[in-house]
Order: C-alpha cells, then sequence, then structure tokens
C-alpha cells in the first residue's frame, strides 16, 4: 500500500506573537528568542502527529538536540506575528531533522531558515545507534517505510 | 551559648552584570528578568550556608515560591553592573522568606527592592505545616533557634 | 450619557500554551515566566482597547512597572495550556493598575493571582503626576469619567 | 613594526554559573539558553578590546547576527559552573566572525562548540560592504592589518 507522503503532511504551520520581553533594544527580536519557535514548531508538529516530548518520554527515549544552525535574513519588530514552517526531514540514520522557516505574518517576508538535529537517548542516557522501537512504528504509520 | 547573630550573617551579596538578552527595547532590564536577580542573590545565600535548591533536594525538600513583591524604583542599563543584597528573614512559620535590594554597583542607587515567600514540600508534593528536621538542624546551627 | 461599564468591558481572556523552555527542572512553570504571561494579558487588553505599548509610544508616553505581587496557588505543568484573565482597574491617580488570574485551561484550577501597577512617563522620562491627555480621551471613551 | 598576534590576544575567557532558570525538566541546560552564555563570551572580548555593543553603537554602527552554528556535546547541570571561550576569527570580508567553546569548569568536558557570523549596518541600517573607520583603527591597533 502507499500512503500519501506529500509534503504537507510532513510539515506545519505555527503562528506565535512577538513578545515585548523577547524583543531586544535594538527593537528586535533577540536572536537567541528564535530557538524557542523553532521549539514551538517542533512540538505543533509533534501534537499533530504523535511525536511530541512527552510521547517520548512515555517510551523512555529523550530526543537532546545535538546540533542547531539558524541563518538570520531579516528582523521581526515587537507587535509582529509570524508564521513558523517545521518540516520533519525523514533521515535513515537514528536521528530526527526538523527544517524550519520564520516568515513575518502580514508580508510573508523571510525572516530565518534553520534545522536542527536530535538524537535518541534511553532511559540510562546511552545513544541509541537506532531507532527505538515505537518510533519504526510512528515512520510505518507515516508511509516512511518502503516495504518491498 | 549565644552564636552571633549579627545582620551580616544573614545577608550574602553577590554581583551580576547586566545581560544584553535582560534588556527590552527601553534600553532598561525587562521587569521580568530581576526576578533571575533575586534567585541569584537565594542562590549565593544558599551556597554560603548550605542551603541551596540541591540541599533541600537532598533532603526530599522542596521549596516553591508562593509569593514575591517588587518594587521597581529605577532601572538597570545594558553594561550595568549591580549588586544584589538578599537577606535571609527568621520566621517562625514554616515558611522561608527573603528580601532583595538591588542597588546600581557604581552609584549606589537603589533599583528594586523585593521579598519572597516559600513553602516547604515534601517528596509527594504535600505542604509541610513545621519545619522539616534538617531545616530546624540548620537553624540550630545558624543560633536561630533559643536554648532555654 | 451611561456607557455600559460592565465587568466583561474591562477585562480580557487570552489562551497561553507553556513552553517547554518555560519549565524548571521540577517539571513547572519557572516562577518568574509568569510574568510574561501577564504581560500577555496586558498586551491583549491593549490591543483590544487601543492601549499597547505602541499606543502609548506614539503619544510618547511611556508606562514602566513600578510594582507587581503574584500570589502562586498551583502549578502548571509543560503541555498545560492556561487562561490569563486580565483586568483593567480604574483608579484617580496617574496609575495603570492590573490584576490578574491565571486559570490551567481544561481543569479551571486557580494557579496564579497577581497584579500590577504602572506610571506614566513622558519623553524625557519625567513622572506625569496627571493622567497625559490621550489616556483622559481613552478613558472618556470607556465611559469612565463621569460627566456631572 | 610587528604586533604579537599570540592565539590569547583575540581569545578570552568568561566563566558562568548555570541559574536555576535556565535549566529544562530533564534538568540540563535547555540548548538556547547557551546563545546567552556566547553573548557573555562576545561581550567579555568586547570589553576586553574595545569592540562592545555599546562602543560599536557609538560609532553608529550595529552588528546583528546572521547566523549561529552549535554543536551539542554534552550538557551542563544545575549548579555547574563553565568557561566560555570566546575567539575572534579574522576575515577580510566585512564580517564579524567569532568562534565559542564551553567547557564545564571542573572537569574540563567540552560541552559545546559553536560560531557565530555578524554584519555590520549603518544607522539606516544599510548592509556595509566595507569595514567601518573604527573597525579598520581596532584591526590596525590589533596587528590585523600587514603594511607592506
Amino acid at each position: 500500500m502507499i500512503i500519501n507522503k506529500s509534503k504537507s503532511l510532513f510539515e506545519v504551520e505555527t503562528e506565535v506573537r512577538v513578545r515585548f520581553s523577547e524583543v531586544d533594544l535594538m527593537g528586535v527580536v533577540w536572536h537567541g528568542n528564535y530557538l524557542k519557535y523553532f521549539e514551538d514548531g517542533r512540538e505543533a508538529f509533534g501534537r499533530k502527529h504523535g511525536l511530541g516530548y512527552l510521547d517520548f518520554f512515555d517510551n523512555n527515549v529523550v530526543t537532546p538536540l545535538v546540533s542547531i544552525e539558524c541563518n538570520y535574513k531579516k528582523s521581526l519588530l515587537y507587535g509582529d506575528s509570524a508564521i513558523i514552517h517545521t518540516s520533519y526531514i525523514d533521515c535513515d540514520a537514528a536521528k530526527l531533522l526538523f527544517e524550519y522557516k520564520i516568515l513575518k505574518k502580514d508580508t510573508k517576508e523571510l525572516i530565518v531558515i534553520a534545522n536542527s538535529t536530535q538524537v535518541f537517548l534511553n532511559s540510562k542516557g546511552e545513544l541509541l545507534l537506532t531507532f527505538p522501537e515505537f518510533f519504526v512504528n510512528w515512520k510505518n504509520k507515516m508511509g516512511l517505510i518502503k516495504n518491498p
């Protein structure tokens, strides 16, 4: 059976409004605060597809970030709303990859692009070299494992 | 035996430098960030006197804040250093009271005064109505319990 | 003319979802992060009634907080959603008073109650002892000034 | 004249203590908070060498980050102290590059490595394609411009 793997299945959009406390003295979102927005996006993806922090936790797995890379194109100001596009990027290694694009809501200007990599640790904090079982099931359900 | 209970015993001074990320678009420390400075002060007191978060934790006690009250007098700017004066206020109820004064380091101007109240919870999250044993020992050691 | 001054006119409700980055190692929202939620509430009130930070700014007025008082009743956990009830409290002195109640969305449990006081400063940073003109107009529009 | 360009001239070490409010529910520093530590390092470099935010500001230049890249190797816990090694990386393009290494203070374990790129904007927010004059002077003073 071929399950639909259209892009939209693996992408979520989340809206965020810039908080006063997130803006620096130049009047723009402090660069580190975008990492909160990426996390908002990742969590929205997780809620939609049963892959949130608590789902991992229930399966005795934690998924710490091992790398993040951000490219800042323009700035968000206090009062702006933004759309976070978060895409799950499937890969064969025991990693969890996401890509992010943040656009200013009204003008659709591209503000930031970024990507992050997470690994799987078991409850002893040991790195898993293969996907944990529940994640294989998830990939299966999402049509990401090709049956011969 | 009378143990010295001078004010200095129950007060610590901590220095903090304002971070760029702590300043808002008016160029002053965002009001909520002072709560981090109070926590710096409380932790400095804890480290000095064996009353830190981890000491409580080792005794299966947590001490969540139940109230905080801040009065903002002046502002700290980016680049400023400040001195946090944290005072332990002894009381008979099963509470933990601290008072805070933050002064601008160079001019000694008073920036904020505040106070906080914490309670004791056991490992089940139940409120303790009397001081836990290790805290009675601590009070004793600090000369805060008068022997008849 | 009597303008409706029902409670609902002076109260706004805002929903907030607890971010992973807002939770501490006890698994609950770090107490200082509630000040962001109060600000969310204050801004929602401002957007609804033309009394936001930028409205003040356009009138060459800033309104720094001079005091805040919070009472923490229960905790919010990661994954929780909460409703922030923000009420404008009218007063005759040149101050801006708000009261806040945060409830856990699903159970309606009361989490925090708080209040804040702001003052009006002009563009030179001087304290205004009477309401600025645009604010008198706003009070008038809101039915808060009784005509004899 | 040959001015000493030893590595130590272009590297500063800063100590930071992990705040309770910086730790997440897994008990480790939330990944986004390391960007505050990098900024601590950059500012320490700026204070030592006259290249801080306010120095740029006095010269009508701002230097927003355009990219950041972090690799997380291990975690810092609440109570840990860390050393931030911040290195200025000279380059010929009108950019400002820094590299960061954060080590756990007591064990010297490597926690994070990262790098950031900043650009120069003038007071109109326009990108500068060549170094501003005061920065050329700074490079000269630091022995970074070779005289033929």
